[in-house]
């Protein structure tokens, strides 16, 4: 038997539940697992889901076992009856399950730290291979582990390596820092040759799928060292430009390359930001650095506006208040809106998100406010005034301007996005706007 | 050899594309079509997707052969080099493909309608499994097809019968209506009696997993007849109960059962709803029912609150006002917070709280306020006052009561969780309240 030491290089998620094989929801587990391993240099070969039924999951696993040197296992840890993923994963991996005390005892003082004691059932969750890497969970109480893989017992060249196992618990706000803190070290050491990979997602908002097709038409491209796509979300669209190569330096070059290539393109109005970056996080920091301090006043949009603000960690740098004014009286009330505004032209008009943007700048002492009155759907419609019909107003202490939109989508959709195009408008305002610091 | 006619119960749903397999779609069709074979009584054993390269298509379809009766399998039936599954299922289903003449006419007539000429590229489309039924395709160019399943070959009762294929377009827009309009007409016909099926899933929120584990514990069952799981998720656990049979009134009643002996076990304050429910309608529908107008403070929340409850159509007969106080000075200028209590207990403080409840409830005509202030991280926390800290206060015209919580997630998810905690005490503070119309 050689020692060569087992390397990694392509990979199976499964996903464990039976209400992901009845379409209760949509496995987002598996989606996001295979963009972490594909940015690693990981093949993933195959995504799966099985119900939470013994025979159905030590089948897959088999399966899996013959085509893949690693399968990532989401979901089936919790303490209750049908978290059966425990016990198959010893018997297809061939161990035995031991109590982890550190498992135990961070179970406990997390019970502890809410004032709780601890079910007694909760003891299986501190259950692990004994060969296992333990993977300590901090945002939950399932741990996770690692068995790594060994190389095939039955001799030949034709005896492939057991492949590793990864068992993660199935919560994404469990999974996802598991996976990137706990996991991610270990996996790293049995990768392979490091083939550098690095992506850059430009996002856009304003503009169709199809006018920015025909800005980049002849950038799209899908060859082992670069690949280039649009990826169109319900709100706007990404360009998604990965490169690959041997050195950090090249891949680097040929990503920078390919970004410049695509920005003088596209208008730049369109892109407003990239990789992490959100529209609210882009115009707050925005807003930060012209030292301006929003104020919003929203009705048809509930408050959204605030929320997708306060989602920025730090806002409060520049955003003072958000008023929901979701009946009329409220409207007068807090912000001051006129009652014949209100019965001449209605709550959805220009008028009104005229006076909502101009009242919520005097109510708080900010300099810029935006307003957003509109009929979001599926009531609320007149001959005169369709679903979907929004008005929004930004007032700063010179000027207030008012744009009407009709959007087509359901509630939702249209909430969302009259929110963004409210922020998109701030952020837009505020580009205009001398840097303070750099006078 | 019998006659007897092959019955499909179970399924296994396979997706094809590698851009799934990279992470850069999520597999809604999957999500959909077992929901459909879900309601259909049939059992999806199975959900996997697979990169457009032959070798893992055929052993994935493979696999799936030895599990299930019926094999959906979406996407790969384009024009392009990479769709490959009209060759693989060939293959694997032992048959020979031809052009469909009528296939290939639709295809024709479809180009002309929009001015075009068919590339002969297209072609290729219109070639189906000569032993399949054409599934004719209105929505787009490709034909989908069905391939009925067959006895085992190899005699001896150890033998199964080879699964049927059902082979759609991959795009959601097409494959639902070819699966409603063209595929489930067919597959009807080979399905065994017909099993009703009815689900009931009961939300709750407040208890953790475990704790209602323990309650339950003698309910959990997955058989033939019933299944009851539960599905832990972000915020509060739900309980499912799926129930099944030859009759309609066997179902029902077998639902009713467990349901009820299900809310026999489980303290009343926990189960908010039930099935399309969420904690936000429930409480909308309590406020309207009561004949109670609710007005809200955020801080931390910053406009979540406001946002969940305008998510509700017609929660315009309850909700008047949100007031989103991110900055101190908005607490003073719109709530009328004390300076005092700011300076000496901090933004994040039981008095301000208190004092932000009471000035919602005076500056709206609002019955009911609910003021949520707390420190969502990652930063802002000191030594007294850790991340998750949170204090809710809720006023009404006779008493303000405020309750004091430390929630330990990321910023996110105590932001969401604070938010829920409040509408969920405003449901059961509502709940108390005598219903007018009954007086």
């Amino acid at each position: 038997m050689t020692t060569t030491k087992m390397i990694i290089s392509t990979a199976a998620i499964i996903s464990t539940g039976t209400e992901l094989l009845q379409g209760l929801y949509v496995d987002t587990n598996a989606h996001w697992l295979a963009a972490q391993l594909t940015s690693e240099g990981i093949e993933v070969n195959l995504i799966a889901a099985a119900p939470d039924r013994a025979t159905e999951l030590e089948s897959l696993l088999r399966y899996a076992c013959s085509r893949v040197d690693l399968i990532v296992c989401s979901g089936g840890l919790g303490p209750t009856a049908d978290d059966i993923n425990r016990e198959v994963f010893a018997r297809v991996f061939e161990t035995s399950l031991v109590e982890d005390p550190h498992a135990v005892e961070m179970m406990r003082a997390r019970f502890q730290r809410r004032g709780r004691v601890m079910p007694e059932s909760n003891l299986i969750q501190a259950r692990v291979p004994h060969n296992a890497i333990v993977l300590y969970n901090e945002w939950g109480t399932a741990p996770g582990f690692f068995i790594p893989p060994l190389p095939g017992t039955e001799g030949g060249k034709e005896s492939r390596c057991r492949p590793a196992l990864l068992a993660l618990p199935g919560p994404p706000r469990e999974l996802q820092p598991m996976f990137r803190e706990r996991a991610l070290p270990v996996l790293r050491s049995w990768l392979g040759p490091r083939r550098f990979v690095r992506t850059r997602t430009l996002h856009t908002f304003g503009a169709p799928e199809s006018e920015l097709g025909e800005y980049v038409r002849e950038l799209f491209a899908t060859t082992s060292e670069v690949s280039f796509t649009m990826l169109a979300k319900p709100h706007g669209v990404d360009i998604r430009i990965v490169a690959r190569g041997k050195t950090e330096q090249e891949v680097a070059a040929r990503l920078a390359e390919l970004e410049a290539e695509t920005r003088k393109r596209i208008p730049p109005r369109y892109i407003y930001g990239c990789d992490e970056d959100t529209l609210p996080s882009v115009t707050a920091d925005l807003l930060i650095k012209k030292r301006l301090r929003l104020a919003c006043a929203e009705s048809c949009t509930g408050g959204l506006i605030s929320k997708f603000l306060t989602d920025v960690p730090g806002v409060s740098a520049c955003f003072l208040a958000g008023i929901v004014t979701y009946a009329n009286e409220a409207k007068e009330k807090l912000l001051g809106v006129s009652a014949e505004s209100l019965q001449c032209f209605g709550a959805v008009s220009e008028p009104v998100a005229r006076e909502m943007a101009t009242g919520a700048l005097a109510v708080s002492d900010a300099d810029i406010a935006v307003a957003v009155t509109g009929i979001a759907g599926p009531t609320g419609s007149t001959d005169e005034k369709p679903v979907g019909l929004t008005y929004i107003a930004l007032a700063t202490r010179e000027a207030v301007s008012v744009q009407r939109y009709v959007f087509t989508g359901d509630r939702e959709f249209n909430r969302t996005f009259a929110a963004l195009t409210a922020l998109n408008w701030i952020r837009l305002e505020a580009q205009k706007i001398p840097d303070p610091s750099a006078a």
